[in-house]
């Protein structure tokens, strides 16, 4: 079995993958989200602020135009964005303030649901991988964060 | 490049790739994560009660011996858990409270955070992959939550 | 002044409106809210659980066409009213887990964030007004809630 | 129906009313709640920041007398704040460090709980008005919050 | 140095000695509260909600006369219950939905914040000692809350 | 009855005791701790920032050696210590934030869960207790808190 045959038929599991992906790993895995119709953009960002991820989520997904840059697009975004906080702060949205600090790679991926779905109507996935900890080498874990929103 | 490259060296990447594995990709994935050292259990939980998931994945780690039927493990495990539903819940710890139903798949693993590391210290990684909605077939979307602790 | 000169050309204020108006205040409201070229629905719903108010809500809002019956929207108008629970319950989404219930009006409205917009982006708003309190008549205070969401 | 005619006779139907005012409504809801027995203060606070809202309102209510500055009748006032801010983030008590603003319009409102209630108890209920968003013009839509409590 | 001498003229720790008191401790300590010129009610509550602990303490306060059968009364009393559980769930406010049990002793007290307060104001203080655990004999810790409020 | 006999056998209640403690009566409860076999270290902390409180009770912890410097007890502290907050907190991790102070005391135990438990588990504690208000000398109430962890 072969990764680029690693399943990627649904958004969430497409942008888990991506946003988990090694170097080496990257290319098969945005050529199988491309070819299951998905687009996407990556990107990372650590911070001890939750605003600078925000504003890099968001400025990497307009300027790869995976979103528009109205306010329909972005409020669905952001929403995205937000939940996949919740997967990474688990109970209070605070890094700095509670004096932790993280570094993530972040893969934003719009499409189906699931590839086979026949309607119309679009999606949007937030991923984040990377680790969170004191602000010291060494002292961090791994997190994830999942969102996804209409579109 | 295969599938069973996939890079497993830490464990909250192994977790969440066991989680969301597809059958056919399971056993290599599985394979992968004993050759890194991981100690692994899987299973599924569908419920409107996280109370059942809860029980789900504790009696499957004490049966298949990640954890200990001691307290000490136990309580690692269970704030493990605890933090995976903050992924999966995303603000609100409710499910049928609020209307809504999870169908998880669900990976438990136990070793180095990095199987580089030297240390002798030991961590458990609890791993959600499923879908949430509505209790009505096709209105759901992905969720993932990973939650590690020291044990 | 007269009360249907009361402004309703946003979305949020309309539905709040409607959803604090007396009998004798609803006609007057319902009528302004159609000339600002809005869809209403409205009903009533007291529990000591939330899921009873999510059904409440989302029956009225499917029967009456406010929302179609595919899943996309129903994620719209779902996320709509978790957030006006929070308005409602002010820290804890809970209800007779803490011994409290509420007896609340909800509208929904659809349509422009603010009449004037002149995108071709639709918006539902999910206005809540009511009393919560412990379940003996007379020790109840006042709530609101407020959720907006693109649809 | 006249407006001055709008149902006046509970502390937080009055406040959101006098909160959600235009301009041209504002006298007719001001003179219709002093009617009713109640003492107002309005104001307008727009920050990225809570504890900017925390003080205008705290310091209009002082000023304009509603509260005497002890700390029994502040603490009152402040709990009654934090409520309505439940409304106005929805989740996460955040404003800058998730990267949005708010412009809110408020009203502190000070009397019976209903009008008609022949007990001695005194409450206070403040109620916000505005907009929430990204810090750019037309990238946000309306909130409300509202807080009520014994003093 | 004497038990009887042990401080408590300040509310907070009033309540939270009283709740944490074994039974040999508990005569010299309510003694002392007595002095300090508190009035004090105690008792237990153990369960897998949150719903029967409230009742608990409630009724214990009602019926020992440490707060008026009022709605204002029990809205003070009912807030501080609220404030003191998040000492104990720490985080969700949640038992037995997320496979957890409490038993608490509690103490209500009411009177000045500190003794020495020459203010005419009056506040109630909850306390709560016990332990947190699966619903398994040994698979607990300890967990303590406070809540306190104006009266 | 005196104050060394204050029953001291288990973690939380030496915790909170010591964290409570008057500058009078702490030699005996520190010594009471010590025949109990509990390792102990305490402080204080004021701030309108949670980061400045996890950095002295991080750093009075480790510098006292109640844990070692190895990331493992460090996250256990950790978590301890977020745990505690919620009881000061009760609702928002917030302080400055939301236009609030606290001043603290602090104690981080050491030792068994309960002196006369046979395992050979090691437990955590963190103990608050002090004050928390608005920036206003005069203008606070009491809190405690206290987190538990495996070690």
């Amino acid at each position: 079995m072969e990764i680029d045959r690693f399943q990627m038929d649904t958004i969430g599991k497409a942008s888990m993958l991506i946003a988990m992906a090694s170097e080496k790993e990257m290319p098969v895995l945005l050529e199988s989200a491309q070819q299951s119709g998905y687009q996407v953009c990556t990107g990372q960002a650590g911070s001890m602020e939750f605003k600078k991820i925000v504003a890099s989520i968001e400025t990497a997904a307009v300027n790869q135009e995976i979103i528009g840059s109205n306010y329909w697009e972005k409020h669905a975004l952001y929403h995205a964005i937000l939940e996949s906080f919740h997967g990474v702060s688990r109970g209070e949205m605070e890094l700095g303030n509670v004096l932790r600090t993280v570094g993530l790679s972040f893969a934003v991926v719009k499409g189906k649901r699931n590839i086979k779905d026949g309607g119309k109507d679009h999606w949007v996935s937030v991923a984040l991988y990377g680790t969170i900890g004191a602000p010291i080498k060494g002292s961090e874990h791994e997190v994830v964060g999942l969102g996804i929103n209409h579109i």
